[in-house]
């Protein structure tokens, strides 16, 4: 795929027929153990369905933290950010910044300050095995990254202007969550991962991050060994009130605690 | 459409052939200064493209401030929190709380802080009519809303636990950009609008909300009398650096400015 935009046939990253891209992610799409494809039709059907659907990828982004080797090409890097700058930000400022880390001196030296948060962090859970399996299997996969963090293919720092804003995060994270969903959108794996940021400080300095940013977050980024897939949660009838805290709202109390993704997945992951 | 989901044909709100969701998607869809739908498909193509195409929410999704009179249905809102709440959250923490406002009276109150905030906030800008236009129309319906509030069909108070997360708002505004996206992909409109929150403290004690919880953002909502539609930004070739702070990407050098939304929108959005 070249570097120029091709407009026919709205041909986005890894779609284009015949092209580099279609091809590597198809391939990905079909390996076992690799991410599912969300692109079902021929590139000849209408427009509008030859991208993932939404509400696929909201329902079936999971924090993914083991990585294949295979690297991130710049193409399918540079998507994810043409979607995370849609975000909105307070008062339009944008004052989001990015760094692509590759360097494997950074990423060593993060994979140190991760290991000794993990371990930290891990003294609440003397013992991980005896836990339910979704939060069992979601700390070793914490775990895992923590260990192999200087393998992952790509780490983006997310900064922004110190005190800019007056709701923290409010104006990084809206951005933060389009490149997560994007990634899910075009089969890679990521998470927010801040166990890998140290004292933040050290970390500023040694990108030559200047002192009017702070560091939001890491986001370790590439193609995924785990699957994708439905995302359990606290059912919206506990988390939504109805005009004041307590309160809760009938609608929601009627509906299954699984939520409504059956209506926008596939049967198979439904 | 009844309560419980159907999973028949995979349909969500507004998607059901025949059943009052849909009609009510298509006939807003359809009137002029409506909110343009996303899904073009008969509900007899394949499932996935019976939603509206992810990059297409994503490079689409405005700040939409004015509201069309018509209330939110119950389901509408229930999609949006759904999507919400597969948000990821610091350690899966899942603290997001969320109140569905419609009392005029508090929506009142709100009003008269937005107000207060409004003219606090556009003393900064002696002669908004000689600003560039996108940045004077941003404004303009920031006033409006500002002024308007109380006839906010919804308005969502966003809280979470005080001091639970090590990075304020990451475990918010990932599920609130969701929240946003999911609004826009079902022809809603809304926005972050903090400045409707007056003190937070006040809020806080008005909506019942414990100490324990702070206020993170308030989002009104509703079908939007402006339209959704491509959303331009600073280039990524300006916020993301390689390796190091100030170190440009040469692949995004190569890129145009206004990044490959071309790749993923009709050609009349384009």
């Amino acid at each position: 795929m070249g570097s120029a935009p091709r407009r026919a046939g709205h041909a986005g990253v890894g779609h284009s027929r015949g092209a580099a891209g279609r091809r590597r992610y198809r391939r990905r799409g079909d390996r076992p153990g690799g991410a599912r494809p969300l692109c079902r039709h021929p590139a000849t059907a209408p427009e509008v369905s030859t991208q993932p659907g939404f509400f696929h990828v909201v329902y079936t982004t999971r924090a993914l933290r083991r990585f294949r080797s295979d690297p991130v090409p710049d193409e399918v890097l540079f998507q994810l950010f043409d979607a995370a700058i849609r975000a909105p930000s307070g008062q339009n400022a944008q004052d989001w910044r990015f760094i692509i880390v590759r360097d494997r001196r950074v990423k060593e030296r993060m994979q140190e300050w991760a290991l000794q948060a993990w371990q930290r962090y891990a003294e609440r859970f003397p013992d991980i095995d005896s836990l339910p399996r979704s939060q069992r299997l979601s700390l070793r996969s914490v775990e895992h990254l923590a260990r192999n963090f200087s393998d992952v293919p790509v780490v983006v720092i997310v900064c922004g202007l110190r005190g800019r804003h007056t709701t923290p995060g409010g104006s990084i994270f809206p951005a933060v969550q389009n490149m997560l969903l994007a990634a899910r959108a075009l089969g890679l794996g990521g998470s927010i991962f801040n166990l890998a940021l140290g004292d933040r400080e050290t970390l500023r300095q040694l990108l030559g991050i200047p002192e009017s940013n702070e560091i939001f977050c890491a986001l370790p980024l590439g193609y995924p060994s785990d699957r994708h897939g439905p995302v359990r949660r606290k059912p919206v009838k506990d988390v939504v009130f109805e005009e004041r805290w307590g309160q809760r709202w009938a609608f929601a109390q009627a509906q299954p605690d699984e939520g409504w993704q059956a209506r926008w997945l596939p049967a198979e992951e439904g």
